[in-house]
């Protein structure tokens, strides 16, 4: 089951662009990718947060920005916080242009942590 | 980068009911869900494909279907055709009723066995 991040105490952030007008279909693409390799570096680096998001039922929320500094700041301060963290760069082949970062996948982590860093984005 | 599912040997296939009518970030957390939880299964029962999949660079498609039993069909086919898959249940906080069937992940397997599943269905 999918569930509210409200029910638990780990979740994951998908940030997505919303000014490269991607459709419903590229955009869950590109949350898919962020997911599974956001969700893979916390396997590797964070295993006991991602095994308590996982038994949680793995919380997810996707929200917006409008362009790409925003995910490159989101990138910067989920190293600094010592969060999992994964930004997608694109192929082009549809849509957008080669080596597009479409969205940045952020933990899963703490729901304290992530949202210090997306708690104030607007849901996509 | 994510890529064309023509590029690499295996992929992952997303299946999204489109008569549910779910909002487009609804419709990637549902199958960003999907994609982390396939990949887990083929990560526990296909580690080969996990890896050459991972490798490849995560080829990945969203499809839909217009109801609940093509899903159902799907989990099935893929049970039969030993490829991984993943059912998403949602907790229906939003959108949806609670425990209603959102969509089905695929793989990642090879492109040829996913393809006699999938290979039919339009994009989302």
């Amino acid at each position: 089951m999918t569930g509210s991040p409200e029910n638990g105490r780990y979740k994951q952030v998908l940030v997505v662009r919303s000014d490269l007008k991607m459709g419903k279909g590229k955009i869950a693409v590109q949350c898919s990718h962020a997911a599974v390799s956001a969700s893979e570096e916390a396997r590797k680096s964070s295993l006991d947060w991602w095994r308590t998001w996982m038994h949680e039922g793995q919380s997810k929320v996707a929200v917006k920005v409008s362009g790409l500094s925003p995910i490159l700041d989101l990138e910067r301060r989920s190293r600094e916080n010592g969060l999992p963290f994964y930004v997608v760069r694109d192929m082009g082949l549809t849509q957008v242009e080669p080596g597009t970062v479409t969205c940045i996948g952020i933990g899963p982590g703490p729901v304290v942590k992530v949202d210090l860093l997306t708690g104030d984005l607007p849901l996509l």
